[in-house]
């Protein structure tokens, strides 16, 4: 059995394996509401907001789709591609509006001057991803929230990589729409999405877009603490669990925790002489929750990411699309430990030692951040 | 823990709910590609088709959407409603093209020259029900499927509690598209849904369709026996437990089981003096997979289902809609035994016998037909 260190689907805490290991209960009772009710609180609180959050049986692409769609009554919307997953957005977008697609190369920063440009040009929306885990980078929410405030338009952040596992503060902030993901930072297994909108979002409903993603659906059904159509049952008892888990571990600490853990792996690299991908601005950071190194020289993907694999049994991700070999990915995500990052690096070491990629080992470095938890 | 004798979702094997109880793995792996090898094969079976299957990971609504939305360049199509999944046909297609809504009064048969009218007047497409569960009435999905041929029509069905549980024969009887979900007779939790299509379909695509429910993506990743955006893991390990179930029982005498589960509730009741809802005509049958009847009168829906779950521990289905109070529908859909089909008659009796509604029991009648297996 392979241990997962990729950016989602995370290892499974043991409880949440249990957790799914059910008889099926009947959706339309009060037992299916109760699980709803403490998933929906839970979750607000790592989305940072007090207002509606919808969960829908679908991945996390199936809640971007609904958070453009259900809002797409704007003439324009400005969708940030610094990655797959921005990318994504564009797609997406394009489907139910015009889209002026701010294109970043993949691994750089966003330009928040072409940002303001284009919400000046007219968009009536902007939507961009927090954590890009295609590339390892932190995009700036506060800021693009900020500029998009004085333009008034309606602020949708991918928070799917960072929700439940670094700061999101939607309503601090001044995000309409958010979007999580149950397989990422909340250490769910994978197949739900939740959708946390507020009040003002509404007033770009769109009751055009898809049936089964169409938020105001879920809206009506909410009161009653249930779903508009049958939800994967077996998957919300295992979200039950992992908000639970959450709320033992304290969203402060889960936070601190997978901080303290990317850090240590972004500094056992930079000591080996490993380079990062990310190429950062004063706004953007390095992603708090996957690190993307560049692929050294003397050694392909398959050598790297294949014996990890067959011989640590270790799964780790490679680049996507064009980074295909370029890069390599560690996600160090949801209920994971510190041996399991420490095993990684060790592993990975001793891979880059036999092909004389690296001199001493870094170990130490690591283990002196993974100390500070 | 209530015995579920619902439309979905159904109760689960032991075996199915053991299965999910796993660690999660990466879905871009081999491991995960030999499970949809496996599933994708035996949903063809089950389908009675050749041709392609794609697994979603989403309810049976999401399903029809994909069917919808996906084939969706026609500029009108006839969708036929004589019930609430009919109704919800209607409902999805309003969102992409000019829809016909042959509405039948709920718990009536489909008038075959009504559809024969619609198409002949200029319908591209047409979209039924074949097991309409919120009536309990088997829609004549062959003979629909031959109208549509004399026109070209393209034919969606959604087969979502019959596959698997009755006799479905896709390509036989014509049929372009069609869906299934996982919680309803294929005996696997609530969550994935599959769509049939075949090559014909695609003279139909709409590439406008929503992306998360966009086949040609499915169909493209289907290649490499994949899908395009994470699917919902554990779902998958328990749909293919569920399907090794089916491969172990035999389709055939999976179907001679439904029928005769459902053959025997029928007998039951009609001996007892109740009345079955649906009012046939020459082309519809009696649901294989569940059988509504009227609320006699002397006793309420929350007396009649309320005593059922609070002494008996067996939940069964009320009626939706303007049906509320007026039917009750007991599911006979996926792994259940003889023992619960009889458990839930006898229960059902006993609250009837206590309200004086019935004489003498009606056991016998239902053992002698269930003895035929």
């Amino acid at each position: 059995m392979d241990l997962l260190m990729i950016p989602g689907p995370v290892q499974l805490h043991e409880r949440i394996i249990r957790a799914m290991a059910r008889q099926m209960i009947g959706h339309r009772t009060k037992e299916f509401s109760e699980i709803m009710d403490y998933c929906i609180k839970m979750l607000k609180e790592c989305f940072g907001t007090k207002h509606d959050v919808f969960i829908i049986s679908g991945s996390g692409t199936a809640g971007m789709e609904a958070a453009i769609a259900s809002f797409s009554k704007v003439k324009r919307i400005t969708c940030i591609d610094n990655g797959k997953f921005g990318d994504r957005f564009v797609r997406i977008a394009q489907r139910y509006t015009e889209v002026d697609a701010l294109r970043f190369e993949w691994g750089s920063s966003i330009d928040l001057d072409a940002v303001e440009k284009s919400l000046a040009n007219g968009s009536e929306a902007v939507a961009f991803v927090h954590n890009e885990t295609s590339t390892g980078i932190l995009n700036p929410a506060k800021e693009i929230a900020k500029i998009a405030k004085k333009y008034d338009a309606l602020v949708i952040m991918d928070g799917i990589t960072s929700v439940g596992g670094d700061e999101v503060r939607m309503d601090e902030w001044g995000i309409d729409v958010a979007v999580v993901g149950s397989q990422k930072c909340l250490g769910a297994p994978p197949g739900l999405s939740a959708v946390a909108v507020n009040e003002r979002a509404w007033e770009f409903y769109n009751e055009r877009c898809p049936f089964y993603l169409d938020l105001m659906a879920y809206k009506k059904k909410s009161k009653d603490l249930q779903t508009p159509y049958t939800p994967a049952v077996p998957l919300f008892f295992a979200l039950h669990e992992a908000l639970k888990i959450i709320e033992e571990e304290g969203l402060e600490n889960r936070i601190r925790r997978h901080r303290t853990f990317a850090k240590a792996v972004r500094e056992w690299a930079l000591s080996l002489g490993l380079e990062l991908f990310p190429k950062l601005n004063e706004y953007s950071r390095y992603s708090n929750t996957v690190t993307a190194i560049k692929m050294p020289n003397g050694i392909t993907d398959k050598e790297l990411r294949g014996t990890l694999k067959s011989e640590y049994k270790i799964l780790i991700s490679g680049g996507q699309e064009h980074l295909k070999g370029k890069i390599f990915r560690i996600g160090t995500m949801g209920n994971i430990t510190k041996r399991d990052v420490l095993a990684t690096l060790a592993g990975l070491e001793d891979v880059l030692r036999r092909k004389e990629i690296i001199g001493e080992s870094a170990l130490d470095v690591a283990m002196d951040i993974l100390d500070e938890i």
